[in-house]
């Protein structure tokens, strides 16, 4: 099919276009007949200019314009004109002219699409999905797919010009079952073996270090063969860093200045550094979270002190179990009725409490069902401690520390979004949290599993603690949080060849499966590895939260249904049993 | 360990540094121990510097000094003084300056390595593969790595600046067994069904100008389970690009804009375009080859018009059954011995040819045993055609067309090495080869196959032929060829359904089959599909060929052996039965 070349997108035309002769290629996104005056608008990814097909200006053109239909797409020629006073159309860029068509090309036709090519739809996410290819015509989704796209560019911009280098490692790859579940590739060469799709590039990265390469980024696809929710896919996209001769503050630096380019470049904010820091053990008292959402105070406040010597059964037996106490006070809440307060008790309860303490704070007073069990003195130390006001409404939660800490935090999220204290401002928290426990101890298995990975540092003068008590050893590890989402995680990493030995050692893999799994990393760190450190952007969830979407399925152009179908091509499918066979392998009966 | 942060890097301090106190940190790359003084050449990824241990300057740091052995690695405190007179090194960036130290700390101690740390090492591949870590840190290694990150950086400058878009497409699809071999990934989920690793995101890209997205590029992994060679892997990169309408002029003209951006970042020379182009039956009739070589002449001559009316019987056969004669003249090669003469023959059998008829040009005669069925006429019309003199060696094959062309282009490449044609220049030869035959036959299962893919657009006027003789009927496909490498190739794709099926019908695939595989492309392709066409780049070689290596496992940090293995991580491996249990599938017997 012959037609001409654009001239200019269809969001370009302006008023000082007015008289030229242009060509514009793109879609028909709506179509009015108005006393015999066909009407297009004309869509595009850079914009949409309204074409006007007169039977008296150009008949043949005209009558053509009649079989336009929804989403067909066209080659037109015509005339930019000043558009007639009154049929202006502020809300787009190119309202103020129109352009009178005397040639028309229908390059291709259209079925009438299953939704509406536009922002606002009402069609189940399926739909969306299964017809992915209109679904990412609307131009929200464009949006959101050229707001990604910038952020590529602002990431590598930013690492080219701090010295870091790009470099690509492999998919293929050896499984080394630690963490998530691997992704498995048969080989059609070795019989019985396999490959795997890499988790991370972690162990690249740090060969990468031992090789000289000094700064490294990479913006990388992982794969991780969980169970998929709102912010997790099978494969998902990160920003790989890692520095030599680095320690901490310098992996922080480095990643805050990215931080603000976007801050900058996407919310034109301007980020203030340091970002603030909190320890995970603040930040598990103060938000019950490892990832807290700042944007709102809601601070949570440990009560041990002030129920110390406690008559109050449950307190005594949580105090002698080194178990917590702790309280969040719910300003103006005081007039939640009994009916709401039953709602908030089941709602702790399906988190796994074993109860919910409530009090409201009155003139002279806490009501509440323990109050008799309290001494005046530990009511007025709570009141005190708790900066109660009268009209407040205090949760007391108590038992095991981590967990109690934690219903707490999923309580105060509930607290605000019941408070509406999102809805009241715009503004954006970061925070870094670092000096995570190193290890976390698993009952089930009865050891201990690295909190984050095998090869991250602990504290060095925490190291003797691995002998003893690992789980007071401390990382040398520090997430990124913004308004209350993971977006980064990273670490110093050990680079020493016995250390690393001690670390397996106490995570119970033995020397031997430690060699098989990572003997060559062990091996690099024989032969002159620096210290090093790095840390990696979940960049799906920081495209989804520059973009203000709640789900990283909106950022990804061809993401995967929760249980990893791709509903537009049907992956996963079935096989030929040629294909099997050339790869030795069958499917199990 | 606690170190200092380096206040430069290796390869930064210069003579208006003398006098500064400064912190290094970096590699043992020499050390020599000269009348107690001891020198270390410092590495790391920027370059060298010298620093001096003097007992009598600091008497601890000497000490310390003792121990150092090649690749330690080590920070150092010391002041920059200007190299005693004589003692300067002009190879070196920083050969005016040392450093003397006054603090040593040891960061990290090394053995041996297998291999010593510089450029010119005479050990196999495999050992360097298998300590890829010490291989990586030699600097030619680096500088090919640094060269990959900035064609990276230059690629993605390039396309976004004219409006392209970068978006990430999946690594776990569909399997669709047209083209070469998938990689498969058992589905856990999904019992019995897998995923593949994309050969290339062509039908994504396509999707994407359906949906509007007008250019797309990405810089993207693929992945074909095909047997390796020098210049192919399991998985390779491809700049992948894609335009909407666009015709292809408008895709050539992109390429060639990228082009002219690595010539001139990389090479520093300006290159000229519209870049040459050669049709694929010129480039086979004239080079034997859809990827000749032009940094050298020695074109192939078709000598059909000549030999029309020949009695000689190998000449007559071959014209009756529409073969070709093809000749090749070497100049001044006319003295090769029958010995060499022999091997020359020996080389075109073992390529498939009857046999290789050489001809030696005399001052007034042709001296070459078919010199008798030749008659005057003919001898002297070949010379002419050839364009022969005295001194000149001609040789000549004939047989079936595309054969015959393909052998005498492989002994033209021959003849270049042997002539030292290529040492004479250091020029570099880029050409576009177009009209691109749309179909294969395939003699064993006797069926058309595509030759690029079955998306590939014909010639507008050729579509009536698809019915009646496919063979002939051309592609809209190029493929672009630097210095006889393929380095590009792509083609306008196929954007109306109706001619899609017909495709597919040509191919031999039904409607069920091409439903199954390829429908939601289809589907896609009724809802308002623009003209659109792209093109990918090998991007290895490419940094290959820019690097002026002859392996692309030059250029990639963490490559495999031609058996697919990774020496260093000995990956493919056998995997836990639970693991292949969870995915539902076993090993065969």
């Amino acid at each position: 099919m012959e037609f001409k070349k654009r001239t200019h997108t269809c969001g370009e035309l302006r008023e000082s276009n007015i008289g030229e002769r242009v060509v514009l290629n793109g879609w028909v996104a709506t179509r009015r007949d108005l006393g015999g005056v066909i009407f297009i608008e004309l869509r595009d990814r850079y914009g949409i200019t309204q074409v006007v097909f007169e039977p008296g200006y150009n008949p043949e053109a005209h009558e053509i314009a009649k079989k336009l239909r929804s989403e067909y797409v066209i080659s037109i020629e015509g005339l930019v004109r000043k558009r007639p006073e009154g049929t202006e159309n502020p809300a787009l860029e190119t309202g103020m002219i129109d352009v009178m068509v005397d040639k028309l090309v229908i390059l291709n036709s259209a079925e009438t699409p299953p939704f509406q090519i536009e922002d606002d739809i009402d069609v189940s996410e399926d739909i969306r999905l299964k017809y992915r290819y209109l679904d990412l015509r609307r131009p929200v989704m464009q949006k959101s797919l050229l707001l990604r796209h910038k952020m590529y560019q602002i990431t590598r911009k930013y690492f080219d010009s701090n010295n870091f280098v790009e470099i690509e490692t492999p998919f293929l790859m050896k499984s080394t079952p630690e963490g998530a579940r691997d992704f498995l590739v048969p080989s059609r060469l070795h019989k019985g073996k396999f490959y795997a799709l890499p988790q991370s590039p972690q162990t690249y990265k740090q060969i990468l270090m031992v090789s000289g390469y000094d700064r490294y980024f990479q913006i990388v696809r992982c794969f991780r063969d969980e169970d998929l929710r709102a912010d997790r896919q099978y494969e998902f996209t990160q920003i790989d860093v890692e520095m030599s001769f680095a320690d901490v503050e310098d992996v922080l630096g480095i990643a805050e200045g990215l931080m603000k380019e976007f801050f900058k470049d996407i919310w034109g904010i301007e980020l203030s550094t340091p970002i603030p820091r909190l320890t995970f053990d603040e930040a598990m008292e103060k938000y019950g979270s490892d990832k807290p959402d700042l944007r709102f105070g809601l601070e949570m406040v440990t009560l041990n002190e002030v129920f110390k010597n406690s008559e109050f059964r449950v307190f005594k037996e949580s105090i002698q179990k080194e178990g917590i106490i702790t309280g969040l006070k719910a300003e103006g809440c005081g007039e939640y009725t009994r009916n709401q307060l039953d709602g908030l008790t089941d709602y702790a309860k399906k988190l796994g409490a074993g109860g919910l303490i409530w009090m409201r704070v009155k003139d002279n007073e806490l009501e509440a069902p323990i109050a008799k069990f309290l001494s005046d003195e530990e009511k007025s130390n709570l009141v005190s401690k708790m900066e109660a006001k009268p009209g407040d409404l205090l949760l007391l939660l108590t038992g095991p520390r981590l967990k109690t800490l934690s219903i707490m935090g999923t309580l105060r999220l509930e607290m605000a979004r019941r408070m509406n204290l999102l809805e009241k401002n715009d503004k954006h928290a970061l925070l870094w949290v670092t000096d995570f426990p190193l290890f976390e101890w698993d009952d089930e298995t009865k050891r201990y599993y690295a909190m984050h990975h095998p090869f991250t540092s602990p504290r060095i003068e925490d190291i003797p603690l691995m002998d003893t008590d690992p789980s007071r050893v401390k990382a040398r590890a520090y997430d990124l949080v913004l308004d209350g989402n993971e977006i980064a995680g990273g670490s110093i990493r050990i680079h020493s060849s016995e250390l690393q030995a001690k670390m397996f050692k106490t995570l119970g893999i033995s020397d031997e499966e430690a060699r098989e799994k990572f003997g060559f990393l062990m091996n690099a760190f024989k032969y002159g590895a620096p210290p090093h450190g790095g840390i990696a952007f979940g960049f799906d969830r920081l495209v989804m939260l520059f973009a203000g979407k709640s789900s990283i399925r909106d950022v990804i152009a061809f993401p995967k249904t929760s249980s990893g179908i791709s509903l537009m091509d049907d992956a996963p499918s079935f096989v030929d049993d040629a294909q099997l066979t050339e790869l030795h392998i069958r499917v199990r009966k």
